[in-house]
């Protein structure tokens, strides 16, 4: 089992945590120190050993900081987390501030703390300009320093050391030696020597290789450099490539090495500022090396994928959809009242468990009945587990993390008795994700341009859904991934290969929430016989389980709707009915039978 | 009658022209020099006595310019114009460039010039460090000069010199006053002492006045200069005042003493480089004031309108509206055969004018049947005017200026049996158009966010259109006003009380064009009973004609497209059947009935 659904808050641990820090702080002439949940790899997902601000204070949101000053202290989270925050902080210690609405310049400013210290190895360039600048005013210091916390924390995790498995071109279409090519064209485009690479998923698929150094995510941890005459120093775990066998191109030193080595950098290095830890610009420029500043070259091509990277999460997603096409009979066949949503969680793993090619889940599954249905990022434990109803809506969230390609989708389905509103509500949404999944457009479109498709069914309603209606995915790497996005803040032209999740909802807070998420990947426009037709883009959806048609409102659907939604579960049908048991088999002729 | 259709082309006028302005250039030892369409005020028309372009080349065409070399000479312009400037300019003496794709830069670093001079009255910054930039590398010099045309134009029109008109608060909503306190305002944020305006559309809403310089837009062309100590100064033909009665808060002096004025200024003054006249920093500088450049701040409180001049836009349409219905059920009377492109515009401006309120014509009325329906900015002449028929379709686009407000409205109508694909085409236009009509969405949603709403349906059929989803239209003003947008380059937030244009197409070359257009007004959202509404922003309508139910699909739409041109049909007849007379009244009955 890859999710654990126990209750991980221990908000009593703080309390002395938090008093060890205030001495080791004084100790180190700081006021105040600032603990990100980033590690110096800036990804989603941190290994135990990194993950410093819930050992500090029992948070364990994906989002957030905390700082610790003399005489206050503070935890920094967004909207997702206002409940979780205050379920497992202990407010005598901590204020709960409602980020990024009040700033952390905003809060220090009042405190007394001169002189504030962070680690510059899980910090950006960009955080802390930003930090600085709204310091400014108040006079008070930020000085870069070794890490307080990891003074104190006497039993911290040891850094992971899973193997790094090779995945082969077959599934990557694409050599690393290719790739190394294609990175010494950009080297020499922007006039560098050297590039240093940090973000995990970059050189996972620069390398083509996996990891298992942190939850759901199959990238490896590790510092890398790439020099422009082929050659890369990599800096990690050095048993964990063991199992790879020699490469001429790559030397392996350790994790700890990397510091010494930027020292010796020469010549122009090429650094990402939105990723690189703070700590890189000064080695750099004392090792007397000139940095050139620009996107991880890995970041454009890693998005468009490689033919062989579609045809393999096409296989991935039919894979995936016939154990979801399995729970969702499963789920169906059951008295809800018998079932919560722990058990649905637990069964829907276990039937993607039984593909026995399931590497680990790409995220924790969301499931949230009635109104947990409504908190965008619920994740169900002992404590809030809900028993299913068949007056409630289950909406569940999940994905697969397969070797040849990672899955997320979404349903909501009817446990029974659906209210005429959620049905309304259902279809709406569902109007919303066709536009996107019918999308033909020009090059040069963005997914700010395609954002309002998904939301204007719900905007004629005067509602709206407060998050971005796709995000990046990557190919057997991470869920969520950069810098593709259906967002109206989003300019990034769409791009042939690019795959994306689809996903609009709408959430009525203490009564239930609706998403419906397929995964898409752009493609050249086909043909339209008889038509002017211009040279286009569309999407091709890669996800076949079933749409709850007990939920959709048939007849607000306009033609064309009708008919992609008919048209889909024909296919659904088509792909589907051939993998499954005699029992979801015959469950899923209804569930794609025509409206 | 506002508009003729006579050929104003002439293109053997440039001959000896060109040949004068070659001496002339010489005399002022230029290698080259730059024509361009725009007058010192940068508007979308210009008076008589600034059409250097036309008259020294023969094109009529509202965008492109012309450059004459020793030993060559070349007309730039658009796509629009390929076809006039065909036309119009004598192939012997111009080469066709089809600009932005050839740039001046290029096309004249092949040419023997090594001095191009230019009007800096004319152009703007913008216009000439771009022009620069390009010509950097050729080495040769681009230098601000007299105006050479204006040598050798004897005959050359004098200024207009039309009387003023005041613009009562009834129709304003604002006092000139009060505008000069919000310009106050402005100046003392951006720390400039005096701002200049050369923006006639601003200055015309700054002191609430109207004009006649230009055709078709009532705007007052002049120079001004406002100081934070609320005087301004005014330059024009001060004759066009008198009616005006005197202000105190204003001096105006003769035009030709601008020029002299700006070498007194002192302190710091605000200029807009999107718009102000090249020669203004040279003699702002030498005059020894600081110049501060930033939006010229008219611009944003003219875009959005008041109650006042909303309500006035509403009369304004009802009145135009009526206008229209008479006309549509007139050429429905009609045997096709024995009307014209030309007497069908004729006729509708004769409905306009027998409202005895109709000032002008808002543009040139745009009447395409058949394939010239497909040449997006079709103006039809006697050369080229076709007979209606019935077997063809009739775009015709057309506005008018009252004193109340702007119109500018397209139908598309058929003139007896419209193809299959002509109506399935005009079907995906009037979803988009109701995509746009029926938008309701959050504040800060700009123009490039819901563009694609009303290209969604024709992009599912590989089509699209090139041009803009809708511009903003002034209060008795100028019908094209910016800066609101809906199209995919305008990042603006819609704001209350911006007035655009809602007009997808479609335009199949050589076969038939189509175009609805109804003006929209950006509102606050009404409430939606028993919702979780949201705060949000929404389009109210405010044009009221009908749109031909021959040319529709019903069964294509969507139920609720369906309901909303059911809903706009019945507002129709109820705003404009007490408006217009008996026969009119009964063909508006048939056109208005629900589908």
């Amino acid at each position: 089992m890859f999710q654990n659904f126990d209750v991980t808050s221990s908000p009593e641990q703080a309390a002395p945590r938090v008093t060890a820090l205030r001495v080791a702080m004084a100790d180190a002439g700081l006021d105040a120190f600032i603990v990100p949940r980033a590690d110096a790899h800036q990804g989603e997902y941190v290994a135990p050993c990194d993950d410093r601000l819930a050992w500090l204070t029992g948070f364990t949101g994906s989002a957030g900081f905390c700082v610790v000053a003399r005489n206050a202290a503070a935890m920094f989270t967004d909207g997702r987390y206002t409940v979780q925050v205050r379920a497992q902080c202990d407010p005598d210690i901590f204020d709960y501030v409602d980020w990024p609405a009040t700033s952390l310049g905003t809060w220090i400013a009042k405190r007394d703390a001169e002189i504030i210290g962070f680690d510059p190895w899980l910090h950006t360039e960009q955080d802390i300009i930003a930090l600085r600048t709204a310091l400014e005013a108040s006079g008070k210091t930020v000085v870069a320093t070794s890490n307080v916390i990891d003074k104190i924390w006497t039993d911290r995790p040891a850094r992971p050391n899973a193997p790094v498995i090779s995945l082969p071109i077959e599934l990557t279409g694409r050599s690393s030696e290719d790739k190394f090519a294609m990175m010494i064209e950009t080297l020499k485009a922007a006039g560098a020597d050297t590039v240093v690479f940090t973000l995990p998923d970059s050189l996972s698929w620069l390398l083509n290789i996996r990891g298992a150094d942190v939850a759901h995510n199959p990238v490896v941890q590790a510092f890398a450099m790439l020099n422009v005459d082929g050659k890369m120093h990599l800096f990690d775990e050095v048993s964990k490539y063991d199992s790879l066998g020699p490469d001429p191109r790559i030397t392996i030193a350790p994790r700890s090495e990397f510091q010494t080595y930027l020292k010796t950098l020469e010549g122009t290095v090429l650094i990402d500022p939105a990723s690189a830890p703070y700590a890189l610009r000064s080695l750099i420029e004392d090792a007397g090396a000139t940095i050139v500043t620009g996107e991880d070259p890995c970041i454009m091509p890693k998005a468009c994928k490689t033919e062989a990277e579609i045809a393999g999460s096409r296989a991935a997603h039919l894979r995936d959809g016939a154990a979801m096409v399995e729970f969702l009979a499963w789920l169906d066949a059951q008295d809800p009242r018998s079932q919560s949503e722990i058990s649905a969680a637990t069964a829907l793993e276990g039937f993607r468990a039984a593909t026995n090619q399931l590497k680990d889940i790409s995220f924790e599954t969301i499931s949230g009945s009635g109104p947990n249905g409504a908190i965008v990022h619920y994740r169900v434990n002992t404590a809030t587990d809900r028993p299913l109803s068949e007056s409630e809506i289950l909406l569940i969230d999940s994905g697969g993390q397969y070797v040849d390609g990672t899955t997320d989708i979404t349903r909501t389905v009817s446990l029974g008795h659906p209210r005429a509103e959620e049905r309304a509500s259902f279809t709406a949404v569902l109007q919303g994700m066709i536009a996107i999944s019918t999308a033909r457009f020009p090059r040069g479109v963005a997914g700010a341009h395609l954002d309002a498709l998904a939301r204007a069914p719900l905007w004629r309603m005067g509602r709206d859904y407060d998050h971005g209606t796709g995000h990046g995915v990557g190919a057997y790497l991470s869920v969520h991934e950069g810098p593709q996005r259906i967002s109206r803040a989003s300019l990034l032209a769409l791009q042939e290969g690019m795959i994306l999740s689809n996903e609009p909802g709408y959430y009525k807070a203490g009564a239930y929430g609706i998403r419906i998420e397929n995964l898409i990947v752009v493609r050249e426009a086909g043909e339209i016989s008889g038509s002017d037709a211009r040279d286009m883009l569309e999407f091709e959806t890669l996800t076949f389980v079933p749409i709850d048609r007990d939920m959709i409102n048939a007849d607000e659907l306009a033609p064309w709707e009708r008919d992609w939604l008919d048209g889909y579960h024909a296919q659904v049908w088509d792909a589907i009915s051939p993998r499954v048991s005699d029992v979801a088999r015959e469950w899923l002729q209804q569930a794609t039978a025509a409206l």
